[in-house]
């Protein structure tokens, strides 16, 4: 039997309801916020109670909306850029990441297929600065070390994601790491329009890729900050969704045109929408990690 | 109020009842038959009749399915390219095309976007000759001179495809054009499985990019034959499909789930299917223009 | 018998002799300025003795010495863009081109090869607004229409970059074609240090790849103007000149080393050197183009 | 002082005037031999007199003349692949490599800059498997475990590629690391047409972006084969070559035209040169690894 799948905590059909009944399940907290004009949602899972509603384990889940920036709204571009870097900042403290320890940013997702590229896009977004530190420590040296990695692809390395991000954290010994992927989301609004910032890391069978490893805490023994960006709705969950709304939700939608199949659906812009988000990512972190930064700093120092 | 929508042929509605009651529509006539194991359904529109029961043009349109190919079925590669370069010749030697003439291959679509990059992708796989006929008459002066023009995206060069087509083939003043171009399918079995050639070349408002241009004898001056491939099933069409198996055609997919908006569906790993596509396709052209080649010359020339 | 090889008109024989002696050639202007802290050098051919003397049809050439740039000297980017831009500005109405007729970019040399990449870089950073001016005429009315043409490389299309550009010329009908290019200078420390801008087009023989065909007012019908950067030394041309310097130009230099052959000399850096430089030459032109907008404006235009 | 530079063992100027004498120095063994048309020479350095007479540590340098190949004589490609994959094979035996080991190939250079790609380039036509095996046993658990690494760019990772194969040999815990890269020759007709495999690894200073590491048995725990490529001659050397060869060996071609400087000469058809050699590099080492394969097999299972 089909099920929904979705990678965002805010999409849980327990907070679905919640919004609907005024209250929420027990052992959640969530709290709202406007921050530079970008709606967001913090969404905490407290105790075992609220792994068991939201399927999710404990940790902080924020949900940023940068709608605007699609929609080309003035000024979007660098406010989204602050909102972000703020909430990450946010997250950083509360994990206790030293101020200048080494940071490790790992790209997940294949950059050959569109909606699985906005972590390798990231990367490239990613001021690296570990290099430069040793090279010319007088003019570098103020700067907090960050590496990067596009985590690539296992058919062309042989070697997954997870164990390259974990040899190469055994060499950087970064303080924090943050993991760039592209998501599956149930609303098609949300694609391409929102960023999922979550301390919990990355969980085996989420993203586009449907990860077959973790990247958190437990797996690289420091804390891993994920970043995500919802790219797609999966075909089965849309196809259970419209037959939900029709009144129809005894049919299996595998049975109907195939719909149920390995599919995803996009927007058809997809394209400039992956670029965008990567780039806001990827700026969002370089401020977030050198706060004396401005996001001309960022665009000068990338070009 | 939302419509299908398909570029192919064989997924006319008037068809598709067609094969459930065994009797075909006035003023069209279908063949079927297999060619190096590739099932071929060749549809002709004759007349008025055939083209308000079809909703297309007077013309011939071959659907040569290729999905051996996409289950890797052993020696699928070359006997796609064999068989699809058998239809092409046929329609070449239809359209009255002089054995030398000059040919120009267009590679419509946009190379950035996914689905729509198998057009830009079998111009790339194309034995461009025409400036070596020139260059090394002595090698090369039994060749077929052709020319391939990767139309690219308006966005960049300001020039629609149609007009950079008209263009060249001013320059090149070639005896066919040959267009390749990704198309919008119903079913999603036939997504990169299926090749539908045509001697009516392109109509406005088809493939993934919906065309503003048309692309024919009348535009060009010259027969112009399209080898489509669909590689995505429109998000709107598949949402009916659904809701009208599930006993619901009464209901606008566009209110559920926002699923009727600018939407598309494609298979997980549309990314390699759409470059062994590009690949066949552009095989096929060499081997039908130039008959002397075998599918390993090709290679060789290409590497 | 090897031969001296540069593209630039500064760096013709007779104007280094003439920087020695203080005295210039006949049927020559020459003018210096600096504008924006660049060097510009104008050199006017005015007649017979001028295109005898310089081996260069009539015209104007603009050097502009841009390698505050290459040194990342503060503020340099805006400064070499608004001082190209100037200059560009300044040849068009020289060239009496209506202040909102249609311009036709077109980006010489092929992509694939790092020294010959620049033109099409160029082209990537245009700001193309033909197809906008008919889709949004409220928004972009007041804009110039703009095309773009990313000529490629005749290998893959079998259309030379100069037939491509008649044809794509005929459709947008522009008052002007600004045509960018890779050069071969003499000199290695202007190899992407140096633009040089011409209002006689771009002669065969020229440019990185040699072309074979005119691009100028007689072969296109409008005036074009060339923006050309030095990205290779000849090598033969280098083998001679330091032959000479040591004292021996009585060698030739294909007896040494094999040092005459079909080689080009570059600095290890090329690759980055010819991104900026492809940057500083697109956004002039845009600048150029839409006087009404900034750097920052264009920044924002083409992410 | 400028130096002559070459990271060909051949090209030490101890051999260069063996070959003139007939007599070698001591120390050092030399065989020469044809293998399917292709010239090879083995030089081995066998204790501190050959070391220090060559300047290069003691071990075997294998140098494969590709000429063949890039003169397109013939059936080139396949035996070029089948000469080199031999003397891969022979290497790795000597190095008592067991012959179901797991071999992980480091490509390493910066794939932007076109004479430095070649290592990425051959990492991209290395059959990888060591995902396959464990996903797939009963179809390839016949297979030895392959992985591949494109080691990137320091300044867009921030790792040192020497640090990157550690860390990835940690976990891939090869028998044997293949480390394909760019070398810098003294002679241009060497530039790649020449192949030279070395069981000594990689040196700090050599290749074409002068590694700052040592890839070798000492830094990695592992026998490591390097695969080089000659892709450019130095610009200071072919200047002191040409001067010594023109009597003029008392001069500093720094002095000369800035001859002396970060230059590199390549042929003008280096893009398609580095392409051709990375094919057959990672044909030869696919060959050598999976020696039941033909190049017809490692086609298919690349395309």
């Amino acid at each position: 039997m089909l099920k929904r799948r979705t990678d965002l905590a805010v999409e849980a059909e327990a907070l679905t309801k919640t919004a609907q009944t005024g209250r929420g399940p027990e052992g959640v907290r969530i709290q709202e916020e406007v921050r530079e004009g970008c709606p967001v949602t913090r969404v905490e899972i407290l105790d075992d109670r609220g792994e068991a509603a939201l399927g999710r384990p404990v940790g902080t889940y924020v949900t940023v909306d940068l709608s605007g920036l699609a929609r080309r709204e003035e000024g979007a571009f660098p406010r989204s850029c602050t909102a972000l870097a703020g909430e990450l900042g946010h997250l950083l403290r509360r994990c206790r990441v030293p101020e200048k320890a080494p940071i490790l940013v790992v790209g997940l997702g294949n950059r050959a297929i569109t909606p699985d590229a906005v972590g390798p896009g990231a990367a490239d977004h990613t001021l690296v600065t570990r290099h430069l530190i040793d090279a010319a420590p007088e003019q570098f040296g103020s700067f907090r070390p960050v590496a990067a990695l596009a985590a690539g692809v296992l058919g062309t390395t042989g070697v997954e994601s997870g164990e390259l991000a974990q040899a190469v954290a055994g060499k950087v010994k970064p303080g924090c790491v943050l993991a760039v992927d592209a998501l599956a989301a149930r609303s098609l609004e949300r694609i391409c329009t929102t960023v999922q910032l979550s301390d919990t890391g990355i969980v085996p069978g989420s993203g586009v890729g449907n990860h077959r490893f973790a990247l958190n805490a437990e797996s690289l023994g420091v804390p891993v900050i994920a970043l995500g960006v919802p790219t797609v709705v999966d075909g089965a969950t849309l196809a259970l969704d419209i037959l939900e709304e029709a009144g129809r939700d005894d049919l299996d939608p595998a049975a109907l045109r195939g719909a149920g199949g390995d599919l995803m659906v996009t927007p058809r812009d997809i394209d400039q929408r992956v670029k965008d988000m990567a780039k806001v990512i990827g700026f969002a972190i370089d401020l977030a990690l050198h706060p004396h930064l401005t996001v001309e700093d960022v665009e000068l120092f990338l070009s």
